[in-house]
Formats: structure tokens, sequence, C-alpha cells
């Protein structure tokens, strides 16, 4: 292990996330997210803040002035790993030194967010959850303009690293190495260094483009420019983050829900299809078979959940007083926006889907492993993850009357020769299922019951709401049901409990394994 | 695929089914069970039930007159799991020819099974499940003692079944292969053939020896021979029907309860490792890991489950009016035998878990993917598979960083050097997760949320009351909690979801490629 050279990336991470808490600043003058005064405290924490950033930057470059330039697998994990520590923690800093406030509990007091929940919120922030401890966020005198905009920021800077990471890393797993090797254009002469630099630069312009034409659309559709630039963030990077009260759906406006559900669908498609229908090949997006699958789930599981939501239950409420085609396209549109939002991990809410029947519930609950698309900002299993399980499964259930046929699996019509790939997928899976499980009964085994009951929740549903909240940061969605369902969320919960929820959110965000190899005391022995 | 080979051996089924079926016979006659008169129903619809038996296996032995003599795997695969579909149906016809009496919901006035009640509590037998539609079964009106016999007998004929399926089908999976093959004595000059059948008739014999033991046992300790018999049953099967409505604490007696735990943790052990004790090499019990992780899984989640309903929680009413230290025994007695009752797949019942705190409960569900031994009677997942479970995933982790390195599982100190295994268990995971999440989707689905209303239960929980049901079949355990908590039963739930149920309590006991084979098209088609 070659510490220098990871003290020295970890030190243009600090500078990086220095220079984004700069743009926060003006968020800090009167007006620009409404506010009547000045936000001296908001101002001064990120100041300071920025100052810290630049002084560990340099300290961290210092330290790794002599190292070399190649970079090795091990640095590569322990890199990844730890600049999403060390982001967590710098990110948390503004939120502690501007005494945020929040409600913990059903009293009408709020106090300041301690050193759990600002862990929580920014870590939140940058692995695109939306997760938040914060309530009445509407109101200057608990969160200041400029901290939210900070938060939202951390969406943005958290979706564009995972752009960036899943090409020099994380793409290149046996299922993200199949997809990138097989489609990335580009000259076959460049090193593999130089166009993953290319690769990279391209991914960043279609994710900042995307961004700046969605603040644009919601600007022209109500907004004012500072939730249009919050918004966007939140919905480009699947995170989730809003400023209002009442999330996307404070804003009461068809258009601003249809744009937002267009772009979350985007923020979830793989940037490599995207940027191939640029080039002015759209066939390629129908082509594929994960794009496919993913709006297949999409579709499938609004139309489930309307049959449930009209002819078993009355969810929609259709029949009131509205006329009959506006409810119709009432439930339409909070069907697909709470999938659409649940599937791209993004968790907006414009419906308490927590109020709808049990079975669509249990189906948004299953959604939430889902995921987006490889190589896209949404986070979950991933799709191509799911459709290979299930074709490694089918294949090996044959395989066990057949032991001697040996056939590939297919992704897009191409054999997948990886030989490593079904025991790659089937250990992905595997992981999840024993961290879910195991993470679930800790949490219920650290939160005391009275957590419930203060929240006015019942305490019967310990167990799912449980199973859900670890669901939800597991994915890097956000709301789950019950005690965080739409219209609540995770002030509730004890101090170990928000750093459990942390630690999940990054083990979700970096696919597990470059946070897991940190915990092996192995990884860090010099090779 | 050679149907007459198939055919042949269904036959032989058939006959075993009927001779089995004449056990019960005498359970009819006044005072066996306790009855005041003959049971002229129970006593007719058995003795039609053999004679359809007797002509069924004459029709199957007629049609596969001409068989060969070798077995292929795929033959063995069909003949599994047709013989578990054919001893299903045949064995759910007594139940419907008596017209036993169950109900349904809160109303008092019973009805007659239905085909669906009739095949699930059939394949719950079968499948050493346990669980039940019957409630009232001291009641000879509703169901009369014969037939409680021969519900009894079902688990018999079922743990017999597995233990002799292990040795010929089962075990010849990695995991299993490893087991017998290391340590299974004989003498090597035998054929695999001779040498597999000399084991059947050992662990048949050991089998058949635990059951006359625990029988003896259990009368001396108070019960009559009607009940010894088929407690016995339910325990060395790891099945948990019982002749009380209160299942295996309407007794209220300590002797018991132990005896039926030691037998309960007898009959999740691996019988190889019997015979060895048996053969005077006691050491090889304890050497062996998968035993010890077994015996230190009971008492660590006993431990547990003590600590937090002592500390926590108040569930064993520490306190009250019993002095101390009875009280802390009644407190270990209750809780290690929930413990065993649910590892090893037994499900009997001594205390209302459904009533301990989230923490123990929530423990309870997961214990129930764990499941006995390898080479047991013991349903569920077995200890094996995830111990090796455990060992790939940290493997695997750390794989990541040292690619290069190759490093062999080791288990109870020898490595398995079978480069199919960490493939094989992984799959194994993934499967067991995704049939219970769409189950338990399907569930939620199919059973209408007036169920939970006409039980009284609150519907806020038929999530975890959907999910723990599927774990419950799945693992082929019993009960679960909410609507088939220990107090419960299956009765409530709407046809098709006790056909689901009866699904899922073969395909669990058939360790599921048995049965999943039989869905496959290809599978049918001659080689």
């Amino acid at each position: 292990m070659n510490l220098q050279l990871v003290s020295r990336l970890l030190g243009t991470i600090s500078w990086l996330i220095g220079l984004t808490m700069a743009f926060s600043l003006p968020a800090a003058w009167p007006g620009v997210g409404g506010q009547a005064t000045f936000e001296v405290r908001g101002f001064g924490a990120l100041v300071t803040s920025i100052v810290v950033c630049l002084f560990v930057g340099i300290v961290f470059r210092y330290l790794g002035r002599n190292a070399p330039e190649t970079l090795f697998r091990k640095e590569a994990m322990a890199i990844v790993g730890l600049s999403w520590v060390l982001a967590t923690i710098l990110g948390a800093m503004p939120y502690y030194l501007a005494e945020v406030k929040f409600r913990s509990d059903n009293a009408d007091k709020p106090v300041a967010m301690g050193i759990a929940e600002c862990l929580f919120e920014s870590q939140s922030g940058f692995s695109t959850t939306g997760a938040t401890v914060l309530s009445n966020i509407e109101n200057e005198a608990w969160v200041p303009r400029c901290l939210l905009f900070w938060r939202s920021s951390t969406h943005f800077l958290g979706g564009l690293g995972i752009i960036v990471l899943f090409v020099a890393v994380l793409g290149q797993g046996s299922a993200g190495k199949a997809l990138m090797r097989a489609e990335m254009p580009g000259p076959s002469k460049e090193g593999s260094h130089e166009r993953m630099q290319h690769t990279a630069l391209i991914f960043a312009a279609i994710y900042c483009g995307l961004n700046l034409i969605l603040t644009v659309a919601l600007k022209l559709e109500g907004m004012n420019w500072f939730e249009a630039i919050c918004h966007a963030f939140g919905t480009m990077a699947t995170g989730g983050f809003s400023t209002l009260d009442k999330s996307l759906g404070g804003f009461n406006s068809k258009a601003i829900e249809y744009t937002v559900i267009l772009f979350m669908i985007l923020a979830g498609t793989n940037f490599t299809l995207m940027y191939l229908t640029l080039l002015g090949k759209p066939a390629q997006l129908l082509k594929d078979s994960e794009w496919r699958s993913y709006m297949g789930i999409i579709f499938g599981s609004t139309a489930l959940i309307l049959a449930f939501g009209i002819w078993v239950s009355n969810d929609f409420n259709v029949g009131g007083h509205l006329a009959k085609g506006e409810h119709y396209e009432t439930a339409f549109r909070d069907s697909l926006f709470q999938v659409v939002a649940l599937v791209t991990t993004t968790g907006f809410g414009t419906a308490d889907f927590d109020l709808w029947n049990n079975f669509s519930r249990a189906l948004l609950i299953v959604l939430m492993f889902v995921g987006g698309c490889a190589g896209s900002t949404g986070g979950g299993m991933k799709v191509i993850r799911h459709i290979l399980f299930v074709k490694i499964l089918r294949r090996e259930v044959e395989h066990s009357f057949h032991p001697s046929v040996v056939r590939h699996i297919r992704l897009s019509g191409e054999p997948i020769v990886d030989p490593d790939l079904p025991r790659n997928i089937l250990l992905y899976f595997g992981l999840v299922s024993l961290i879910f499980t195991m993470s679930t009964q800790v949490l219920i085994g650290i939160e005391p019951d009275s957590t419930w009951v203060d929240s006015g929740q019942p305490v019967s549903n310990k167990l799912v709401d449980s199973a859900s909240a670890v669901a939800s940061t597991l994915n890097n969605i956000g709301p789950g049901v019950g005690i965080i369902g739409s219209t609540q969320n995770y002030a509730a919960f004890t101090a170990p409990s928000k750093l459990l929820f942390t630690f999940l959110m990054m083990l979700g965000r970096l696919e597990l394994f470059a946070v897991l190899v940190l915990l092996i005391p192995s990884f860090w022995r010099t090779r």
C-alpha cells in the first residue's frame, strides 16, 4: 500500500470540496433563497469550512509530495473508500458550525444538529441518498438557505463522483467492463489511460449539461433559480434533497412532476447509451437489454400499482369530487412518479405511498433493491445485475440436470465469456442479503421501542420499518415506510443508528467492495 | 428421460404409503387415543385410501415393468420430485374422505377440509414442516384420533425419506459430498452403489432407534403411548405436529420439554456424526465445524434472547409471584426450547414467542433460515451452507484486492478443492432469496386484507406476517409471527395461498433443485 499516493489524491479531493463549498456562499445573500436578511451564521460556517478544506488539502498534498505516478489496484480501492470518508467529514462541518436546527421527536422545540446528524446528512448528500434528519426546512431560522444549497451541492458532487468513478474503477467489474468495452467508441490507438480520461470527461459533460437543461426547464415551469438549481442537483444525481417540506409535491405542478420523471429516468440511464444517442445512434438505446428491462420494470410496476390501487384498494380516491379523467391522470402520475423515484433511487415524494395498499407498499420496498442502470448516477443494485442474476439462476438450474452442457450467458444478444461473471454476480447478491439482514437485526437491537412511541408510530411496525430503513439507506433512496415514510424522516433515530445508516449509505454507494476492504486488516499490510 | 423407470419407482412409493397408512388403523379403536367410540369414518377413509394406494402402485409398477436397472441423474431427480408430489396427493386422501373438520375464521362453526387444506396438511407432514390448518384437535368429533396418528406418521415417513434421500441424491452435492466422502466409514472395496445402500440402511436404523428411545422416554415422563409415538415422530423428523391444541406446552412438564430439546438437537445433527459417535468416536462430533457452529448458534441465540427478554423487555415476567430461580429456569427453558424448535425447523411451541420483544422476534425469523446440519432430518438451508457462505464472502472480498492469491475454503481444517463449491453455495442463497422475495410479494397480492380482519389480526402486520409465513413454509418450520404465530395456524388463508405454501414446503424440503427442474420444459425432453 503506497500511502503517499493515497494522501496526494485525498488532498485534491479536499480542495475540490472546498471549491464546491465556495459556490454556496452567494446563497447567503438576502433574497437568493427568499430569505429576508444576510445569513451570517451560515456564511461564517461555510467560510470556516472552506479554510479547513484548503488546509487539510495542503497537509495531504505535502504528505504525498513524493508519490509515484502509477496507480495500483489496492491504492485505487483505498482512494475511493477513503475519499468518501473524507468528503463526508468535511461536508458535515458547515452543518455543525452553523448549528442547523432539527426536531428529533414530536416536541416543537428544535435542537442543533449533533455530530451523528451532521455526518448522516453529509453522507446522505454525497451518496445521493437524500435521506434527511431535517424538517421545517422552509424556515430559515432552522436551516439557512446557503446550507440548503450546500446540501444540494453535495448531491451534485456525489453524482459527478460516481459517474467518474464508474469509468475509472467501478466499471472495471465484469458487468461494467462488458458494457464499456463493447459500446464505448473512441480511437482504438489510444492507451487505456487516455481513453478513460476521455470517457470520464464526456460523461461529466453530459452530466453537467443535463443539470443545466433541467435547471432552465424547472425555472420556466415556475420555480425560482434557487429552487430550480437545487432540484436539478437532486434529480440528476438521483439524490432527492428538496427545498420544500413537502418535497417536490409542494410545487403542485403537473409540468414540474412530468419533467422530473423524465430527468430521473435519464439520470438512471447508462451514460454510455446517452452519449451514443447524442452521437445520433438512438437505436443502441432501444437495443440495450438493460435499458429495456429498466423501462419494463418502471412501466410494469406502475401498471401493477395502478391496478391494485384502483381495483383492489381505493388508494387514489377515484370517484371523488374531481372529474373521472382527471382522477386517472393523477393516479397514473402519482404511481409513475413514485415508481421512478424509488427505482432510480432518487426518493422525491409527491404522494404518500405509505397510505397505499399493502401489495403496492411491498412492491415499492422490493423495487428499492432494483436501482438504476450501470454507469448512471442511480444507486441500488443496478438493473444489469438483476438481469444477469435471473439468467444465471436459470442456467444453473438447467445445469443441474445437464452438467455437460456449457452455455454462455447472453446480454443484448452477445455472449459474455468472462468465466468469473456468474460468481461475481451471485457474490454481490449474497453480500447485499447478508448486510441487509444483519443490519436490520442490529438496528432493531440498538434502536429502542420508545423511538416509535415518541414519534407516534405503532411499535408493532418496528420490524418492517427497520427493514425498510436499511433497504432505503443501503440502496441510497431516502424514504421508506412507517417511521421513515414519505412524510417522515430519520430525525427520530438515536445517534448509533444514524451512524449505522451513514455507513450503509457509503457501502451501497461504492458498491460494497471499496468500503468492505477497508475493514480487512490484510488490506493495509504493505504488499 | 426414461419414464418407465420413474413409473416403477413411483409404484413402490405408493405401496410404501399404503403400508404406512395401515399402521394408523389400530388408532381408530376406542380408547387408543382416548376416544370413546370406534372411529368409523376415519377407519373407512384410511381403508379406502390404502386400497387406492395399492391400486395406484400396481398401475405404476405395470407401466414400468420393462424398466432398465440403471438410474441416471435426470431420472433420479424426476423420481425425487414426482414421488413427493405423489405422496402428497395420496397422503391427502384420508383427510378428505374422513371429512376432517377445521375452522377457517373466528366463527365457531367448523367446516370439512377442502382439497387445498388436505394437500397442505399432507405436504406439511411429508415435508416435516408441521404447519397446520387444524384447531381444536383434541376434539375427536373434529379430528378422529386415527387421522391424528396418520398425520404424525407422515412426519415419520418424510423424515425417513429425507435421511435416505440425503445419502442417495441430495448428499451428492458439493457440501454433502465433502462431508460424506471424508467421514463415512466402510470398506473401500465396496462399489459406490453397495456402499450407498449400506449407509442408507444404517441411517434408517439410527432414525428408527431414536424414535423408539424417545417414545419410551416420553411414555415414562407421563404421556400415553398414543401421544408418545406421535410426539416422537414429530420430534425426530423435525416436524412439529402435536396431539394437543397447545402443542408440547400442553403437557406442562419440564422433563418432557428438556427431553424434546435434546432429541430435537439430535434430529438436527448429521447422522454420519451420530453413527461415528455410536462407533465410539465422539471426538468426531466435537471436531466437526458444522456441528460446533450449530451448537454455537443455538446457545448464542438463546443467550441473546434471554438477555433482551430480561434486561431490555420483560418477556419472561421475571419478578412475578414465582421464586426468582424458578423464573430464570423458566426463562432459560422457554428461550432454549423456541430457539431449538426453530433452528432445527421442528416448530413445537411451549411459549408464545410472538409476545416477546421485537429483537427476539426478528432474531427468531432470521434463525428460520438457518436449519439443521446437512444429513439430518432438519430442514432450512442447513448450517454448513451458512458457514461456507460466510467463508466464501470473506474470501471473495479479499480476492478483490489480491486477485492473484488462490486460497481454498477450509472446513474442519480440511481444504475443499471442489472448484464449483463457491458458485453452488452462492447459487443456493440466490435462489432462496429470489423465491422468498417473489413468494412473499405474490402472497401479499393474492391474500386479501380481509383475512387479517376476520382473524382479528392487525392488517398493518400483513407484510411481516406474510414474509414469516413464506419463510416458515419454505424452511419447513411451521409457526411464524402474527396471523401464523405460535397460538395461530394457517386455516385463515385462502385456497390459492395454501397451495402456494404447499409448493413452498416441497421446494424447501427437496432443497429446491429436484422441484425446480420439474418446471423446466427441456427437462422433460428425451435426452
